[in-house]
C-alpha cells in the first residue's frame, strides 16, 4: 500500500489507528484544519502545528484558479509554498465547483464552469483533478466525485452515485502511485442504504488507500447522518482509513469516531473563529455579546491555548467590537486548540478502552452550556 | 527621576542610551511600533517583543472611548489587558481628537468632541488625561498639548503653542509620580525657531522626564523637519531621552537620530504591512504587483523575520490577492522587524562611532531600489 495506516486499538466500533505519509504520521481520530487558498485563515503554519494538528486540507478548486496549481508545482509544491511541512490531503474539487463555480455543467467527462473569481472557463475532469492533485504534491488525493445534493429522490441519488463510481474508476486509473502518497474513494448514495452499500462495494472493487463518505452534513441533520453511518461504516475495510468530509461540530464528530470513522474536515472552527464564535467545554459561547466586556476570565479555563492562558473574555470582546485581526488571530487558534483536545481526548479514552464515558461526559458538558458565564 | 536615563555613547548629535522603566529597559534610539486600540494591528505581542520591539505605544483617544481607561484599570492595566508585559508609552490624545473626533471645539480648558465610533460627547483636559494615562498604567505619559497644524502663520503657531505650555504646567501638576514611571513634556511651535526655542525654555522650566518634538510630520517635508530639529535638539537637555511623534520613513528615523533623536514611532510599517508594502534595505516593494507572482525569492535575503525565511515573495503576494489575513499578519511583522533591524544597526554604528557611514550605506542601498527584482 502506498500509505501504512495501522489498527492500533478499537474500543466497540471506534478506532484508534496511525496513517504514515512521506510528510510524517497522523494518529487517529484525527480534525484536519482547512487551508482553503494555501493557508488556515488567520493563522501560521507554525500555530496550526502548536495545536496538535498533524494533517491540513487544501481545496483543488481553489488553487487550481488561484494561483494555479502548475504554478504551485513550479514554486517546489504545496508544502513548501505554505510552508506546512506536515501531511496535506486536498479535495478533488468536485465539491466546490458545484457550490461557488458559475454557469456549471455536467456531463459524463466531467465539469464545465466559470470561476467565480474571473468568470474564466475550466473544465474539471477525474484525469484533471488528479494531475492538479499530483501537481500540488498533495499526500492524499480525492477521487473526482460528485457530492449528491440533500434532499434528492432514491433515482436522483442512484444516478449521481453510479456516475461518481464511474469516476471513481478513471480517478484510480489516472492517480500516479508514489511511497507515502495515496489516493481515497468517496462513497456516495445520498440517505439511502441500499445505495451506500452498492457504493462500498464498487469502491473496494476499484481498491483505494482510504474510504471517504461524501454527501453528508449537507442538510440532513445529524440523526440522519449516524443513520447512513451506522449504515455504511461496517461494510468498509478494518485495515483502512475512513474519512467523513466536512463534518462537523465536536458532537457530530465524537458521534462519528463511534461509529468507526478516523478522520475528519471541517471549516466550522476557522470561521467560526473570524465570527466571534468560541468552542469551549461548556458549549459555543460569542464573545461578542457585551455581558463579556468586564469579564477577566478566560475564554476556557481548562484550555492551553495562548487565548486562554494570556487574555481575558473582556479582552477578546474588546478586539471583536473593535473589528482588530488578533480577534480572528487568537480565536480561530483557540478553536483548532478546542478541536484537537476533543481528538486527543478521544484517541486516548478509545486506548482505555473508556470511548462511551467520554463522550457522555462531553455530551454532559455541552448541555450544560456555558453556566461559569452567568452573573 | 522617576525615569533613569542613562547616555551610554554620542557620535555627533547621535546618541545611544537605555532608559528604564518599571516594566523593562529600552535601549535607545528606539522604535515604538503602534498599538493603538490595545493591539499592534494583526500581531501577538509575543511577535512584537520577536522583532526586538522593546516598547509599544497605545492612543488615549481610542482607548478612551473603547473599551474605556477605567475599564482597562479594572482588567488590571494596559500591560495585563493586552499581554505586553514591557513598557508603554501613551500619547495624551490631544492630536487624535483634532484628527478623528467630530465637532471638536477648543477653550482654555481643554476639548471638547463627540466620539467618532457613537457620536457620544467628551471633554479632554490636561487633567482627564493625565487622570486616563494613569488608569491605563503608561510608563511614559505624554503632556496634554494642541498639535499645532501645518501650515500655520506665525502668530497661529505662537498662540497654539503657548497654550500647549500652559497645559503643559496643568499636566505636571495633574501628574501621579512614581517610580519607573515618568510625564514627557512636548515642543510646539510649527515650523519657527524662535517659537521652538521658547517652548524649550517652557518645559525645561517646567522640567520633565524626557522631551518629545511634537507638530512634525505633518506635512512639511523632511527638509523642514530637519531643519526644525536642527533649530531645537540642540537645546534640549543632555541627560534626557528625546522622542520625535509619529516619525516615519527609515530615513526620517536616521535623519533624525543623526540629529539627537532617541524615540520614535509611527504607523507606516504596521499600516504598510496592511496595504502589501514590504519595506527592505533595498526600499519599499509593493508585492501586490503582479511580477511577484512567480518569485521564489524572499522579500529581503537579508532579513531574519518569518516571512523572509520561510515565504517566497509568490506565496505573499498570492495571499494579498486572495485577501487572506496571513498577508497582513507576516508584512506587518516583516516591516517591524525591518524597522528595528535599523534600529539596532544605527544603535551599534553609534557605538562604533560610524553613524554617518550606516546611514550613507542605508540611503545609497534605498537608492539604488528594487533592482533584484527588476527581471
Amino acid at each position: 500500500m502506498s500509505l501504512d495506516f495501522t489498527l492500533l486499538a478499537t474500543d466497540g466500533a471506534a478506532r484508534l489507528g496511525r496513517l504514515e505519509t512521506a510528510h510524517g504520521g497522523i494518529d487517529t481520530p484525527a480534525f484536519m484544519p482547512v487551508g482553503t487558498a494555501a493557508t488556515v485563515k488567520a493563522m501560521m503554519p507554525q500555530s496550526v502545528a502548536a495545536t496538535g494538528a498533524q494533517i491540513v486540507l487544501g481545496n483543488t478548486y481553489h488553487l487550481m484558479l488561484r494561483p494555479g496549481a502548475e504554478r504551485i508545482a513550479r514554486l517546489g509544491g504545496l508544502h513548501k509554498f505554505m510552508n506546512w511541512p506536515g501531511p496535506i490531503l486536498t479535495d478533488s474539487g468536485g465539491f466546490q465547483v458545484m457550490s461557488l463555480a458559475k454557469l456549471r455543467t455536467i456531463d459524463e467527462s466531467g465539469v464545465t464552469f466559470q470561476s467565480h473569481l474571473d468568470g474564466s472557463k475550466h473544465h474539471l475532469t477525474p484525469e484533471r483533478s488528479m494531475e492538479i492533485q499530483h501537481a500540488l504534491d498533495s499526500n492524499i488525493t480525492m477521487a473526482f466525485d460528485e457530492c449528491t445534493p440533500f434532499p434528492a429522490t432514491p433515482e436522483q441519488a442512484r444516478t449521481s452515485m453510479e456516475l461518481s463510481m464511474r469516476w471513481a474508476v478513471r480517478s484510480k486509473q489516472a492517480f500516479q502511485p508514489r511511497d507515502g502518497y495515496g489516493l481515497f474513494g468517496i462513497v456516495q448514495g445520498g440517505v439511502y442504504p441500499d445505495l451506500r452499500q452498492e457504493s462500498v462495494q464498487a469502491l473496494t472493487q476499484i481498491g483505494f488507500d482510504g474510504y471517504a463518505v461524501g454527501g453528508l452534513a449537507v442538510g440532513e441533520g445529524q440523526e440522519m447522518m449516524f443513520q447512513v453511518l451506522d449504515a455504511t461504516t461496517p461494510l468498509l475495510p478494518q485495515n483502512r482509513p475512513r474519512y467523513l468530509m466536512g463534518v462537523g461540530r465536536p458532537s457530530d464528530i465524537v458521534g462519528a469516531v463511534l461509529r468507526g470513522i478516523d478522520m475528519f474536515d471541517c471549516v466550522m472552527p476557522t470561521r467560526s473563529g473570524r465570527t466571534a464564535q468560541g468552542f469551549t467545554r461548556h458549549g459555543t459561547i460569542n464573545l461578542r455579546n457585551a455581558r463579556h466586556q468586564d469579564d477577566p476570565r478566560p475564554l476556557d479555563e481548562d484550555c492551553g491555548c495562548p487565548l486562554c492562558r494570556e487574555y481575558s473574555r473582556a479582552y477578546i470582546h474588546h478586539l471583536i467590537r473593535s473589528e482588530e485581526i488578533l480577534a480572528p488571530m487568537l480565536l480561530t487558534w483557540h478553536n483548532i486548540h478546542y478541536y484537537q483536545d476533543v481528538m486527543k481526548g478521544l484517541r486516548a479514552a478509545i486506548a482505555k478502552g473508556e470511548v462511551q464515558a467520554f463522550a457522555q461526559n462531553l455530551a454532559d458538558l455541552e448541555q450544560q452550556g456555558d453556566i461559569t458565564s452567568v452573573k
